[in-house]
């Protein structure tokens, strides 16, 4: 506020708003805390289908609702300040003043804005409790326990009748998810540690949301502006964007100038949680010289974005200086920036990293706002040569030690995951997080399967993605087309998303979650019904599977034609199945029975003619091998 | 030839030749036979690599060859049927006119124009072994095995060091996959029906390829024309497309007017095997009334297909009259077009399938061409929620049972596979259809993983095809984005391609395939030593790679600095990496002995913390549950 001169010149970030097509906004209130709102989305049916609204999860904030007035120069409404000041605990104080390193020093023209509105932060006094971690070990259920119970509900309650049966039938490889989400459910697995929700006390525009093995997979969008490219108002859509399109949270890796000022726009209109990386910043404190870097520098970075909200910090304190020439044989090094960075001083000073060091202080700090710690995988594989290596799990180990540390500190805790791991090794990196890190939820990166297509490594890590997520990964970071190559565009960070979710539900899907495939149900019965409307509209991305349908049969008339231009008219095998249907209605009882008696003939027959093969098989491979 | 007055008004169709960046076609004359030139793409690198140039699979034809001139009009060279000649047991004859009802009626400008060149066909004359089946049982190696062998084998003569242990390394689930092809090999394989070569002794332009669990994962590409869009000069220019990005096979599915000759200049212009599904142009021959067809008309419509050179017949003869009432409860019936015409003429006429009443005579018309079967899959689930349903696998029994019969006739064989298949029910399609079916090749489509994301299904289906490839399928039939949407154009068509290429590459990873990680380890090293020229041209889809960099970095100065747009100069990892590996060189023997000592430390330090928190872990569980 104290550089207005210059700042007319920055335009307000335009974002996009309005209802997804065929999309109502809806709102739970919980019985227990009927003040609050839970959003969820209604996509409504054709009335020919004869159906309920399709209701699905809603990451997409209040911009969807059109009742809601968007103003990106106040930010969303603070609803969640009221939850944390009735609870107690926490005091409001002045704050720590914004420093031109913050900025990395921009001036004039070259400074972004600084957000127009100022809240003072919060923090925790003393020793009662702050965190939901500390709430739930206290057998405390907390507002966000109860928004978040609800939230995950989704279509539930009406489809409980096979839940049990859909559970079942799943293979979740061990996860215990229940028929119904309770707020006491949601408390005893943050007090195992098994769930976290990311909810710093000063993100008081955020929809709460739960993370863990438990619950449905969720995904993070990466965004931030880079030294060589993009601004403030491009990451603020961008970050609204990826939430239009279904990110659970999104991750601020700006580096380069004006980290602190973007970071700020970006938290004050968000209603998902908003994740970091301190390091950058704190890099850029020091000008970039990884050797400069100090505890003292750190640590002040770490208040600065505690005060704004940051909900999660992603902190590299596994990569411990004995690991580092484990590293020196692989393909790839390592990739990960704030593993390479820490990696450099270290080697630098000779010592032991000051984040590792620090760990117990870093924990103090974290609790008092409820910052999550997002534990970085330092060393991971960069390269699926690297993949499961000795620097790879000592780093994961140091991580399990890590978390017992920060939980005993009362902090909540996930833990990031690679990277590029081929298909058969991915299992094993799973059991061995949920191994050596006490079941604390896994957040990976892909991870990659192969390293042969550069610009479909959304593809490539989606694969790896749908199948970590299914073996027990609680969050998946998306990837984007650009990955390796440049930084995503609103495009990329569309396309990056769309994938990521339906790689996210395939894993629900195979992990038998409940409600997760009503939403398929009913796009199958909508393409079989030929609800061409319907199937865009509850398509994850209607727009795209809209304008693909567009290309070849753009008329109106075509939207209920009963064929589409893959196979014509003539051709349609739906509308021939169709015709099948409606020839057996008429069957009569006696040709009814015929059938069924030739079925079973016919079953039985194979089952003698497949006991016949087997062993005619078997000699067939004596015969012909050698 | 005898409707030339409307035919100039045909453009001849334009194709895309050239090589791709930085590459070379290299060929290989087999000791066996030196008259075979099999080739390979060699792609260079640049000479800071000091690597030699990276060996890869190329289904790109004569297409990619600069030294070879195209002339579609003409054709492909026929060296095949050289091959065939000389080991006998065929006979040249006159063959089938062409007649007005294989292109549908279609007349004067509709009617598309005809191939300019005829050859006559060749059949098997007797009992003397004419399918590559046969010479395998009888001991005999064709030169169709030599030239498979040679080709699948890549850059393993280079990289045979390594191979035992990257075989052991992967997880094959039960497939044998040997450090190195022999003809030998591929000999048994393919007697044992455990592979086929897609090999019709009429499709002479051919350079065959061989489809088994033991060889790598090859892709399937459709195209075809259909009665409401595209044209012949669309469809031979998508199959040339297709094989330059990676497409082993290519399966013409037209339908409507013009099927024959559409299909004959696919077949003179293909190096890579064809296949069909008979039924559609048979239905096409009764003017689309199912209820009409005859086993007449569709065994005419084979060997009006056996002369032309179709490498493979989908047949849907497992779909039996009492499976029919089977799908009567499902989501979305019979999605297959095959299976559902057959339904549907089944239940007019209340009687068997002639499909599976004339097996045996079909596989003798098959074999004397040496066409393949790919069983059809006319039951397979059309939505996730009919995965795995009685109806599924009734018909994957019988697709055993006529296994069986078809190896007996001296046929090769390999079965057709959903479809839509949550994550969790995939595997025991695998296991299933490696035991009913003998361990014929099995070839799905997908199978899509959720049914949420029209327009991004290439991906929902490139998540299942990359995990059931890994578990033993043989050939992955590619979906594009248009998937349920409409008929694909060139992009899609590229898309799907490049997707289906990396999920059976990361397949290829995944079964421990011994060349299989070089092309990712080169592409490693290029992205480590920022060889972006490098990155591009080993890329999948070089010319995506290229574009994507180039959005945000486009000078040429960009392509060999040391950072890109993602992170800018000063934070870029991998840079910090390097500078980490020069610190490491520099470190004296002491301070090194100091390094390991501490990694020892740690390690040591965190096994006994493991243990502890172990201990410290169940306690913390069991004070908080309940």
């Amino acid at each position: 506020m104290n550089k207005t001169p210059d700042q007319s010149e920055f335009a307000a970030p335009k974002v996009t708003t309005g209802a997804l097509p065929a999309s109502r906004k809806v709102y739970t209130h919980p019985p227990e805390a009927p003040d609050l709102a839970v959003p969820h989305r209604e996509i409504d049916l054709h009335p020919s289908a004869n159906e309920p609204a399709v209701r699905v999860y809603d990451t997409s904030g209040p911009y969807s609702d059109p009742s809601v007035t968007i103003d990106v120069e106040k930010g969303l409404a603070r609803d969640r300040r009221a939850w944390v000041l009735e609870r107690g605990g926490v005091e409001e104080y002045e704050g720590r003043d914004v420093r031109p390193e913050d900025n990395g020093g921009a001036e004039g023209k070259y400074l972004a804005r600084e957000f127009p509105v100022k809240h003072k932060p919060l923090r925790g006094v003393g020793d009662a409790p702050v965190t939901q971690y500390e709430f739930a070990k206290a057998g405390i259920i907390t507002k966000e326990m109860i928004y978040v119970a609800t939230r995950e509900n989704l279509g539930r309650a009406q489809a409980v009748e096979g839940a049990a049966a859909r559970v079942e039938n799943g293979e979740s490889f061990g996860a215990e998810i229940p028929e119904f989400i309770t707020p006491e459910f949601v408390r005893s697995e943050i007090a195992r540690g098994r769930a976290i929700i990311p909810c710093n006390i000063n993100h008081a525009e955020l929809e709460p949301q739960i993370i863990g093995r438990n619950f449905l997979v969720k995904i993070n969008a990466n965004i931030g502006n880079s030294a060589v490219t993009s601004s403030v108002e491009e990451e603020v859509d961008k970050m609204v964007w990826a939430t239009r399109w279904g990110a659970d949270n999104v991750m601020d890796l700006s580096t380069g100038r004006n980290i602190h000022n973007t970071r700020e726009w970006i938290i004050r209109n968000s209603s998902v949680p908003i994740g970091t990386v301190p390091i950058y910043q704190a890099l850029e404190k020091v000008n970039g010289v990884a050797e400069d870097l100090t505890w003292e520098v750190y640590r002040d970075t770490l208040i600065e974005q505690c005060e704004q909200g940051v909900d999660y910090f992603t902190i590299h304190a596994g990569v411990r200086l004995a690991y580092i020439h484990l590293t020196v044989d692989r393909v790839c090094g390592i990739v990960s920036r704030g593993g390479s960075i820490m990696a450099k001083w270290m080697l630098t000073h000779h010592k032991e990293s000051f984040l590792y060091e620090h760990f117990e202080e870093i924990c103090d700090i974290m609790r008092r706002y409820d910052v999550s710690f997002s534990l970085g995988d330092g060393l991971r594989p960069g390269a699926i040569a690297d993949a499961n290596d000795r620097a790879q799990f000592a780093e994961l180990e140091t991580l399990g030690e890590l978390t017992q540390i920060a939980w005993a500190k009362g902090c909540q805790v996930m833990i990031e995951g690679p990277g590029h791991v081929p298909m058969h090794k991915i299992k094993v990196n799973m059991d061995k997080q949920l191994k050596v890190c006490g079941e604390a939820p896994f957040y990976t990166l892909g991870p990659l399967t192969t390293d042969i297509a550069p610009g479909y490594d959304h593809i490539t890590s989606g694969i790896g993605a749908a199948m970590i997520g299914w073996f027990g990964t609680s969050m998946l970071c998306y990837v984007t087309p650009k990955e390796h190559l440049g930084l995503p565009n609103r495009d990329d960070v569309k396309v990056g998303v769309i994938t990521y979710k339906l790689a996210a539900h395939a894993a629900d899907l195979g992990k038998g979650h409940p409600a997760a495939q009503i939403r398929d149900d009913a796009v199958s019965r909508a393409r079989f019904d030929f609800r061409w409307e319907d199937q865009f509209n509850l398509a994850l991305d209607p727009e795209t599977a809209r304008d693909f349908h567009d290309q070849t049969l753009p008329k109106e008339a075509h939207k209920t034609a009963h064929f589409c231009s893959m196979c014509g008219p003539k051709f349609c095998s739906m509308k021939i199945t169709q015709d099948v249907r409606d020839y057996a209605d008429g069957l009569s009882d006696n040709e009814r029975a015929d059938l069924e008696r030739r079925a079973a003939e016919a079953e039985a027959g194979m089952k003698d003619m497949s006991e016949k093969f087997v062993e005619r098989g078997g000699e067939i491979y004596l015969k012909t091998e050698g």
